[in-house]
Parts: C-alpha cells; sequence; structure tokens
C-alpha cells in the first residue's frame, strides 16, 4: 500500500491534479500545537508554482481548508485531515496524453499498472502537485521540531553544470541555515546565481528542462535517532525522498565521494568538546551506524530535469499501438529545484518527527 | 521498530557478533517451494569471510539450520526461521572497545541509543555479520524470482579510483549477468582487476580500506511493479539499501549524472519493439513513477571504506571522557565491496520477491 | 496510530461531530470497479440518523462527496478520498460537555488522553457520526464482494430481554439473507417485532435506552482465508468490530456457549456433499484455526445501550473537580442497534475483502 | 502477514508441534531491563503440560535459551531472540493425520490454506505448543510492567457448567490477584473447586474434553491508555487474544450482558475520591471510547473444549475424499484453561507493554 506514510506521525495524501481536490491526512500529531499559520503559508508558497519568473506561469493559490484535528486554532491530537481544492484545472490541455505517453514521465507505467482507468489528466497521481499536501504536513512538523530546537534548511547544490559551495566546507548557524528559505534560488556561494539563472532562462527558452541537485542540513538533530536495521535514518529518511516525483539519487555525508576514499580519510575521528562527544569531521553526514551522533545530519538529493518538454520528442501511442512524436504544449517549469526544495525540507521534517517521536519511548525504563 | 521488513515477506532478523547465534524469521514464503540447499550455501560462502586472500582471513563456517517452515524438503507457508549459530568469535579481541569508540563504526551511536546496555563485542548488533540472514533470505527469493523469468546480478562499479564500464553501456544477456557471481571481483571490464587487487592488496598493507561503488541489474522486473507514492520502487529498494551497513549513496538509473542533464538528454524516448511497448535508452533505470516500466532496474550504491583499520586513529573514551587514539589491531577486510556484493543482491531480491507479490493483488478484480 | 487500517485496503477515516466535514481515504480499492451509486446511498441512508420514529429525530443527509480516485464513474486503484460535511451541527447543545462528564461516553478519557485539547463538541472524534465513513467504504467492499458470490447480512439477535431465533437454527439462502437491509428492525423471527419496538419506543418515554445483539453472516467466504498467527479470521473482524463504539463483545460460532460444551458436542463433524468437505454443523462459525473452512461465518456483536440518556445522572465537573447531576436534552438514539447493523456490516466488508485480497498472494507460485 | 505482532513491542513467533524448535524474535524490548529468570521459568511451568492430573501426561520442559539480545544479564534493546527446542515428538503419533481430518482442529483449514505443504504432525503451526513463546514473552512484559505497578491476574470464571463468582463482585487488591497464579484451578470461590476437578476428571474418563471461561484482570492501568478509532484498548486486546487457539469469545465489561441493560444501569457513574476522578460500578470494564479510565480492565475470554478427544468421531480423508470415522488416541487435555491462563495473561501483558509505551510518545510537546 503506498499512500499512508510513517510509524508514529502516519501521513496519508490523495487526490489528482485535475480532480476535486488533493489533501492529507496527518494522525499522531501531538495534541495542543498552536499552529502558525502564517508560516504555514508561507511554506506552502515556496512550493506554490508562479512565484517568480523562473517557474511556470500557471497560478494556483494552495490554498488549505483544515476539516479536522484543529479546534480553538490548537491540535487536537486526532487525525488532522486537509484539502486543497484544485482551481486552475484545464482539462483540454491534458486530454490529448491518454494514449500518447509522456517520455519521463509517469503515464505509461501508470497506465499498466491501473489497466488504463487511472486519470491521466496532468499526470493524475503522478503528478508534481501531490507534493502540496507533503509540505503543508511538513510545515507543521517543522514548528514542532523547532521547539524542540532542531532545524531544517537546505540550498542548491548545483544546477545543470553550476555548483554551489557545500554545507560541509564552512560552518553554517540556524540563522544562516534559515534565511536560505527567503531566497529564489537558495546558495551559499550567491556569487554562481546569475550563472544558475541564465541557464534556467536559456532552458526554457529552447523548451528544454535543466535538473540539479539539492543539499540539506538538520541542525541539532539529537543523538540516539534511528534504528538498526530496518529503520536506520538513511532508510527512513532515502524511502521518503524517493517518493518525491523527479528523486533520482540520494547519498548522505560524502557520499559516493566516499566510495574514492581509504577508511583512514573517511572515518570521522571523535574529539570532546564542553565535555560533549562530538566528530572532527562530518563525513558520515551526522549518521553512523544508521543512528545519529548528534553532528549536523547531511544529505544530497539529485533531481533529474522535468521531462515536461516542448521540444519535440519520439513516443508511442498505446491506442493504436504505433510509434509517433510529441511537442508538450502548456505551461511548464524549465527547473523544478526552488519549488522541490520546500518538498524536500517537508519530507525531512516528517521523518525527523518520526524519529523523534521513535525516540520518547526509549527513555523511560531503566 | 527496527528488525522486521516488509510487506508481503516478512523478514526479522536478529543476533549480535558474539552472542550465541544470529538468525531471521521469514513470513509470506509461499508454500510448497522447494528449497535448492547447493544453490544457498554457495549464495552464502560469496558473503562468508576468509573467501580469498582479498577479504579477512578469519572463517566462519556459516552453516544455517532451519528451524521450522520446511518439511520433506519444500516450504510449508509457515514462518520459515533459520539461525547460524556464531562459532568463530573470540571476544577478548574487542572487549577493549567498551569504551572506546572506534570511528566510522557503530559503537558510540550504539552506546548512546542503548544507554550503554547494547552487546559491543564485535560490533553487536551493528556488525557487518548480521547481513548473513539477508543473504539466506535472498537466496530463497532469488530462487522463486528465478522461476518467473527475474534475475538479479551485480558487479563492481569501481574500488577506490579504479572503474569499471556500466551494464547501460553494453547489452548483457540472463548467462552474462549470472555469471558475475562466479568471481571473486565481478567485473564487465576485466581489465581492470588487476589494478583493482593491487590497490586492495595495497590498503592491507597499510592497515588501511578502500570503499567501492556495486552497480545492480534485474532483468526482466515485469511492468507494473511499484506503487505511487510511498511505495515506489527506488523507495522500497532504498529503504533496504541504506539498512546495509557501509552503503551511503543509492541512485537509480543515470542517477546524480542526471542532474547535469537537459530533460531533452534525459527523458527516454518510447518505441515498440516486438509489439511491446520499450523505452530506447534507460537512463531512468527501468523505473517510472515509482513503477516498473519493463526496462532492467538499474541501480548503484556507494559503499564506505571499512571503519575497521589498524592505523592509529584520534578517538574517546566515554567511560573517562578524555581524548585518546586507537589502533584496531585484528582480522579485516581491505575493502568489502566483494562481500557485499551478495548482500546487496540479496536485498534486491527480497524487495522485488515483496513487490512481485504485490502485483498479484491487482490483477483478479475487472 | 489509529486512524489507519487494513492490510491490503488501507482505510483512513478522520472528522470531529460538530467539525467541518467527517471522511476517509481508501487505498488499495483495485481499478476499474464501476461503483452503484445508488446502492452507496442506501447503505448510507440505513445508517443516517432520523430514519424512522425508532431513532433520533435528529436528520443529517450524509451525502458524500468524493475528491479523488475516482474517474468516469469507476475507481482509478489510486486513494480513493471522500468527505462528508457536517451540516446540522447545533454547537451550543453541546457545550456544557466542556467540563461535565457525560457516564458511558468517550468523554473523560478523550480529556485525559488529548491532555484536555479534544473538540468535545457532541462528542467529537468519539462521536457514533465517524461511523459513516466506515459505511461508505464497506458498500464498496460490498460491491466488489458481491462480484465474487460473497454475501454479508445481519439481523438483530436480541434487543434488551426480547430474542429472535439464530442463523444456525434456520437455513437461509442469500436472497432472505440480503432482503434483511430492507427492514427497519431486521429479524428473523418477525413475531417479536412488536414486542422490540414497544421496549424501544418505552426507553425513549423514559429518557433511557436500550441494547441488543446484533448476530451478522457472511455467506459463500471461501476456503482459506486467514492466517495463524495474529491474522486469524477473528483477529482481523474482532480488532475492528471494537473499534466501533457500543460494541462490548464479540462470539464467532457459538461462542459462549461453546465454553459449556463437551469437545464431543462442540467438534463440526466433517461430511462430504457434492464432492467437496463441508461440516455437519457449523458451531465454529465458519473458522477453524483461524482460517475460514467454507462454511458460512457467523458472529455475535454485543452493542451496550446507548449512554446518551435524558435520565439524571451522577458525575463530575472536572473544570472544578467537584461531584455534580446531569440530564443529557436533545435527540438520542434510544436503541442505536438497527442504525448499528450497517457499520456491523460494514467493517466485516472490508475485513473479508481484506482477506480476500491476501488471498490472492498465494495462489500463483506452484 | 500474520506472525509479527504488535506497534511498539514486535513479537514474532515460528515454529511447529514436531519441528526443530520453536521460538520468537521480541523486538522493542527497553534496554537494561535485569530478567528474573526464576520468573520466567515459574511462568513457562504454568503453561507447560504434565503439571497435574488434570492435564495431558506428556511432558516437555519447555526449556528456553535466549540467542541475543540479551547481554550480563539484561536485556541489550536489539531484538531478544529465542528457541525452544521440541524434544518429546513422536511423529508416528500424529502421520495418520496427513489426510484424515480431525474436527474442530486446523488440519483442514491449514491444508487448504497452504496447498498440503504444511507440517501436519501434531497439528504443526497451528499446535497450542505455539503458544510457549507468548508465555515467554509476557513474563518479560510483566516484569516490566510490574516495575510501573500494573498486574495482571486471572481466573476460572467456569469450566462447562460449573461457575465462580466475578471480579466486579469483590473488591480484589494486588496481593489476592497475584495468589491466583499459584492454584492449579484458580478461583475467586474456591468452594466450587471440587465440583470442577470432577467435571474435567469426567470429561477424560469419557475420552471427551469440556470448555470454560477464563476472567482477567489488569490492576492499575492507568488513564488515556490505547487509541480511538482502530488502535481501541479492545481492538488491540481482543486482536490478539483471538490468535490464541480455542479462543471463541471476548467481552469488556459485563459484555454481552450489557446489550440486556437500559442506558440508566449500564453507565459507570463518575465520583470523586481522593481528588481523582473514578467510577462507581466498573460495568465498562475500564474502558471508555476505547481508552482505559485507571479502573481495573477486566474481560472474559471463552476457550471451547480441547478438540482432540478419543471418542468416536465422523470425519473425511482428504486423500480419497471419502467420509470415515476417526479415534484421535494419544495423551490429550481434557480441559485446557488452567494452561491456557498464562497465556491469555500473556498476551494481555504484551498489549498492555505495548500501549504503556504508545503513551510514552504523548506527553512530552506541549
Amino acid at each position: 500500500m503506498s499512500t499512508t506514510w510513517g510509524n508514529n506521525i502516519k501521513l496519508t495524501i490523495f487526490g489528482e491534479s485535475h480532480g476535486a481536490a488533493i489533501g492529507g491526512v496527518i494522525d499522531g500529531i501531538p495534541a495542543g500545537i498552536k499552529l502558525d499559520v502564517e508560516f504555514i503559508k508561507k511554506e506552502m508558497a515556496r512550493r506554490a508554482p508562479g512565484n517568480n519568473n523562473l517557474s511556470t506561469p500557471r497560478k494556483e493559490a494552495d490554498e488549505v481548508e483544515i476539516l479536522s484535528g484543529y479546534f480553538e486554532e490548537k491540535t487536537t491530537g486526532t487525525p488532522l485531515s486537509f484539502i486543497i481544492k484544485n482551481t486552475n484545472t484545464k482539462s483540454k490541455d491534458y486530454s490529448l496524453f491518454k494514449d500518447i505517453m509522456r517520455p519521463g514521465h509517469g503515464d505509461y507505467t501508470g497506465n499498466v499498472k491501473y489497466f488504463g482507468f487511472n486519470d491521466y489528466r496532468g499526470g493524475g497521481y503522478f503528478s508534481g502537485r501531490i507534493t502540496a499536501p507533503l509540505v503543508f504536513a511538513g510545515a507543521i512538523a517543522k514548528q514542532i521540531l523547532e521547539k524542540k530546537d532542531m532545524f531544517i534548511g537546505a540550498h542548491i547544490k548545483s544546477i545543470y553544470n553550476i555548483e554551489d559551495t557545500s554545507f560541509n566546507e564552512l560552518g553554517i548557524n540556524k540563522e544562516e541555515l534559515l534565511s536560505l528559505k527567503e531566497e529564489s534560488l537558495p546558495l551559499l556561494n550567491k556569487v554562481v546565481k546569475d550563472d544558475m539563472e541564465e541557464i534556467i532562462i536559456k532552458a526554457r527558452e529552447e523548451g528544454d528542462s535543466v535538473g540539479g541537485v539539492i543539499e540539506l542540513m538538520v541542525l541539532n538533530p539529537g543523538k540516539g535517532l534511528g534504528a538498526p536495521f530496518f529503520d536506520s535514518v538513511e532508510s527512513r529518511l532515502s524511502q521518503i525522498l524517493f517518493s518525491v516525483p523527479a528523486v533520482k539519487g540520494v547519498e548522505f555525508g560524502d557520499g559516493f565521494n566516499m566510495a574514492c576514499l581509504k577508511g583512514s580519510e573517511s572515518n570521522d575521528a571523535y574529539v570532546i568538546e564542553n565535555k560533549k562527544v562530538k566528530t572532527k569531521s562530518n563525513k558520515n553526514g551526522g549518521i553512523l551506524g544508521g543512528i545519529t551522533n548528534g553532528m549536523p545530519i547531511i544529505f544530497k538529493v539529485a533531481i533529474k530535469p522535468t521531462p515536461s518538454i516542448s521540444k519535440l520528442q519520439e513516443t508511442v501511442d498505446i491506442g493504436t499501438m504505433t510509434e509517433t512524436t510529441l511537442e508538450v504544449k502548456g505551461r511548464h517549469d524549465p527547473c523544478i529545484i526552488s519549488r522541490a526544495i520546500p518538498v524536500i525540507e517537508s519530507v525531512t521534517a516528517l521523518v525527523m518527527l518520526d524519529l523523534f517521536i521513535d525516540r520518547l519511548k526509549e527513555v523511560n525504563f531503566n
């Protein structure tokens, strides 16, 4: 089953791009949490289309209606359900795609899996739009984590061939981490911003798209979160990260680069600082044996180029079972990275909250 | 909870490196499967230590005793449980590690998580030895999958700075794929073998270790396996891959390289071949929208260098809370990649069987 | 976590009695099922209040809006979500109950569990109203099961001290079983109907309520459903039956009466009929070793009297922590049994569909 | 999947009556619990056969070997696995049952479910012997709960037509509750003991068996355990109680008797005692809205007569598909109630511990 996630926090999401509404149900949110509605709106806006000239001009309000689990401005502890009505759905744009499969999308596999009964309009359940409920749930999770002094932020590590620096190369504090959220292209090294914009604009002009890499940091994750074997922090995070459409790679700490190192280079030496155990470097990204060691959690996520491009492509018509070509008209993101960042942050926040709650169960018996 | 995995196949594993035994319970294995015991032994041997001069000289028979779920040489359909007794456990080698934390290992995080009560000998529950039950379970899964014409094989993509070619660069058939299992260093381009051996032997001589990358292929996975949202094939695979000790990165298809492409380069065009829909290239690694499209599933896994090295390392003594140094004596693998391959194959086989069974539910209602 | 149910069919429900809406998400519904909307409405109406003079005069339309998972009149295979708006909510009726705990209700335990943050109006998440989503989901499950020739029906076994006969005492066919749904008081022995009505009307006049027992039958459940150990048919059914508010007892076959028998009386002898194995009697209610044996599944459910009565009751004010008395004014059901029947049937249908799908996974390997 | 149970405590059990061993894996046991091995042995002995002249003369040592998760006499927090070797297995006694189905047993349904591949010897996976791992796990759970001042005890409410009094009719304290464990026939009203023994001995002499009812109490369960909807305390308990072979009915508090009451009789009035909220009566068995209210949890379990009787029975031979008769020779329990009590207590202890741990998550956020 695929639509419900989590051990302690249980998130269920639903909806199709061109149906009546998308939404979700979050169970296990602690009772009595006063929600910062403005913060939630701001988070939703970061993901919403049409925010700036680098994303799709399509605009969608993404207004959230809470239906349950929320009373007198606080969470009740019972399932918090919410919907986001689909308002800007031009179905005729998409009817073409019933039989003509867009390369790189879930059109064909969705057709196979659901025996042709899936709602194909706008990608249906495979649409990136289905990540909006994740951002809503993540915004709640972030608020709870911040009370526990845990903070999550991310930047663009690369777009196409333009590279930003890495978290590990420079110290970063909470304020710097959170200030990344204010940027349209969140970067550590702002010098590369113009080059990145240029790449994106050029891709749009060509009717093409570009991919990129997001790097995320969890500051003050605490020690002892996660559990071997199958609930390692890496397992929990990667499972939900790879649920996000377009994610094709995940690496923790130095990741694939660690494969090119020797043990004497990749082991993070332990030191004592302020009477606490720390590691001198953080090549393991804050996780050892599947458990947090208190250092920042750092990982990178590879996002493939948006498959919706207007360039001519070879494909098939599964109605007639013939080869054909396709030009996808319409309003597309030439680069999804900026809008993907709040999604990646949100699923991370959900995992961290779930692990945090898991840890609450472990402290009380001895 | 961390020790039980799976939706249809439920695998529970247990054991510590220096306890009485390790083992597992597999529920959901179909009834009536005749087990090929010789095949299972061979698979176990591929992971076992001491197979050749490139791994640790420590030898462990890894003989499996089946306790239940197996009757008259066939599976019964009830929980199949098994144990592997620990025979070659020299506890004195490890007692040192109660308080002195080995960098790169789970010693410190295990101590934090379990409040100091964990069995620290030989890494305890964090030992790579705990992957032996995975290989046993995987060997059963492989036998079942092969009846359905699905085959799993892997090769070393790189060790340290020595690179093999990739699956995607050359056609490969079932026989070639399975023949990789016969090699001590399974490679597509055997020309690099000598260089790799040299790197490993040099690491051992230096008291150091090297990491590497494994590339795996699932041939004939079928179409329609996996499910959006949270049970995408990538989600299911990455979750268990990151449970395997030392895995720090996972990428599907062209993975992180896709982030450097344009959409017009990364979209796999559809074509029709023998009246069937296929893709011309396979940059998405056989998965679109989280669902298999029938092309081979291809992914890469980054394995960090074994943290057990005999070089002098900085670390801490958590008994006295002082900084200290450490030289890990004993029998270590300078490179774990060869032994990791059957583990990576096995967890892949478990996921594929689980997804295959999931798909059985979907065909019968219309 | 408490709000999501099922192994193959995953049902998530949400909502509070006086919130914006109640609803649910059903994942795992096979794709391509054409929904009989009229049948669903009829089922919803059976549970809805105000149907006849034996239930509460409060009327609620219980109109279901499907938000996703449904396209061109068929299920898509993706999560089917739905909401039922709360229209007839007079909050002032209930504000009294913030501090004054209604005996027999979840008011006090809800307050404890959620630290006083729960929506107490009308019982909030504890309201019987939350069973409406179960009936909607059950109506879909029934349609699918009927295609497989499996039928579910129930009657009132007793109300207060008035007893109906039992399924086992008389043969019953599909038509007779389904015709029970047409009755306001579904009975096998219609002679007792007047006495039951009298008991209920008298309870209402007294400002009191009465309890009763429901007996349910699943006709043609098939053989081999359910699994030892923890997924026995009795385990699966009782788990969800005891989730339904007011259920205090569940017994299968002859249930508690079996405890008064000898083995020679309680064992159901096997016979062969039309070349098929059957049992001569059905004291085990169609289940042996936790698995269906092909005979009708029969069980009984004890429903306690509605706790909402207008008679004067002793209770406490948890605001002032003083003892007090309470008269619950308003529109209450003197007997909930008739309205509980479609709920009991619905959760049974969900379990049977889940078990049916489980069984699909077992047939294909040998 | 059927062999793994629990949300926080995950218990996996395995084994067949005549296989090499039975056993289990318990994950989620808190680290650092010093196990009282003598207590565990005593609990195992309560369930073991051959304890007194009222049970089967078959003797089985039921010696438990712990394989992992236990180090220096304390739990480690990692999976605690254990096996119990089968020593007294006379397979020839049972080979007859391959084709001749014992009425009332799981022989036939097991054969159907597993397509004839199940280990039929001694009932295989359906044997009551598989409850031994539950008692071991329960003995650990009880030790942890007792540290939290929660106590579990049970008595025989009835055997055949001989009735004991009920917990609710008399006050009972912790010492009285625990002292019940010392009795071969634990009763509140010891006057009925001789009659019960007589009934059992007579059943044995007749080659027959008798059923009965067990009543259980959880003293000091605490408030706020359990969660609506699907994790109600009744749901959690009934699910595992109905997993225990021979259980055919479960009722909480006054259970089926509540169906014969009026609301004014069945509502438990609230009072304040020592500044705490309590109920005056306990007809709801300590559970309201699916959540504990702090009163003792009380429930009854109907156990059917042991189906193994030596009287002549009608049955079928599924090899030849003919009707036949059967006399089950061998060592059988004429009444399983006494041996079932520690099993019922144990599964209750597991549920209570699981719910207790669930509650730990809920206190920390406001």
